[in-house]
């Protein structure tokens, strides 16, 4: 899979893109990396990318002209995949958005400043919209990262242990359990014995159990939207109860 | 305002640090950013920093020693400071969340691989958890650099302009406006003529229904939360009916 990515900062891509699985990943050859930078199409005199906007107001507005003539000019006319602009207003990414972008061969990802695209690269260029959530950021490059890191870790052969991708927290919409590793005491703390019976079913079913506290406790709305067996659905209904008999009893 | 971070991977952050207004930022003083290796405390002859998880299943766990001793060393017993796990367990971060936290003089970042910490750093070690979306990173280095530039937005002086921060998308919680830059006409696509009027309340007006119009498009639940005029109330109910107008066409 071959990220295109166009910005006005591609140095700060190269660090993260250097460490762990993403490393790895660029090297056997999974995912590859580009980087454009969206001021070598800046034709002016003064490679000038943006400029104050029309009807007046504060921060600067990315110029529509070097954007799509970087893209156009790697990507063709028009190009053939998405094109991805990264802002605050595009919709929520999330693990599903992840696996669905995993299947593509090349996407491209434009990066800018937060203060604004020229309307006409969201309208006419852009074929999708992806926000990483509600906040403020200076720019679209951290957002394109953790683009790359979500949906790397889709593509096949890209985790060391297939499993992987599929049993951290949202990959299921229901938060992890907690994990514990080396010493069994540390401090005064000890491990939850049921981790050290080797009984297999039992420390599953433990396990389970602790997701679905979890996700009820600090995530309820992705509770609402989890595929439930019926023994999480009674496990579940006991916790309903317990904590009705705690409120009558104050 | 001071960032403590606490990584293995401390040589992902200087590139994007060094970059745009955060390196302004670092340079006037506004804020300091602190790697800390946690690998600099893991005391055994290898500098283990993560092991399996008791009771088997994929994935490393990150050890409680080297975590623990790293901050107290850094921060002191109990730490002064707010102690931030960044996992995808925690609240969702948002901008109220980065204002809330642009008020400490100090907080402390906690990076681990997702794969997850021992459960006994959570419990007694960190004050608050933070994800940043539903989506599975390798590790807590991105989510971290976004915390600190979301935050860092909010403190005096950061921003050249005092108004920058609070007219994003999302400070108010609703999406923002289209912005437009020169050319007025690019290819065959013009500029609203409006912006091109001169009359600024008119102007104004036009970019708040703009605003309206968009986050009820595609954020309807940021609607819900927003603060709202009765003109803006007016707006919105002239759109609800023109929409049953249309659907009555059908």
């Amino acid at each position: 899979m071959k990220f295109e990515i166009f910005t006005l900062l591609p140095e700060v891509f190269p660090a993260y893109l250097s460490a762990s699985i993403l490393a790895k990943a660029i090297e056997t050859e999974r995912i590859a990396v580009d980087l454009h930078n969206i001021r070598d199409w800046a034709t002016d005199k003064h490679h000038i990318t943006d400029e104050p906007p029309f009807g007046g107001g504060g921060g600067m507005v990315m110029k529509a002209g070097p954007v799509f003539d970087a893209v156009e000019a790697v990507l063709g006319t028009p190009p053939g995949c998405p094109v991805i602009l990264m802002t605050p207003q595009g919709r929520v990414f999330n693990q599903q958005i992840a696996a669905e972008l995993a299947r593509y061969p090349r996407i491209a990802l434009i990066c800018g400043r937060y203060e604004g695209f020229d309307e006409r690269i969201r309208e006419h260029l852009a074929t999708d919209e992806i926000s990483i959530g509600d906040f403020v950021l200076t720019g679209g490059e951290l957002p394109a990262l953790a683009l790359i890191d979500a949906v790397s870790r889709n593509i096949p052969g890209v985790l060391g242990d297939p499993a992987g991708a599929y049993d951290d927290s949202h990959a299921q919409t229901l938060l992890e359990y907690p994990h514990y590793t080396r010493p069994a005491v540390y401090r005064e703390w000890a491990v939850p014995e049921v981790l050290l019976s080797g009984n297999h079913a039992k420390i599953a079913a433990w396990r389970r159990q602790e997701s679905l506290k979890r996700t009820r406790a600090k995530r309820p709305d992705l509770l609402a939207r989890a595929e439930l067996s019926a023994a999480d659905r009674k496990f579940l209904a006991g916790l309903e109860a317990e904590d009705s008999e705690r409120s009558s009893d104050n």
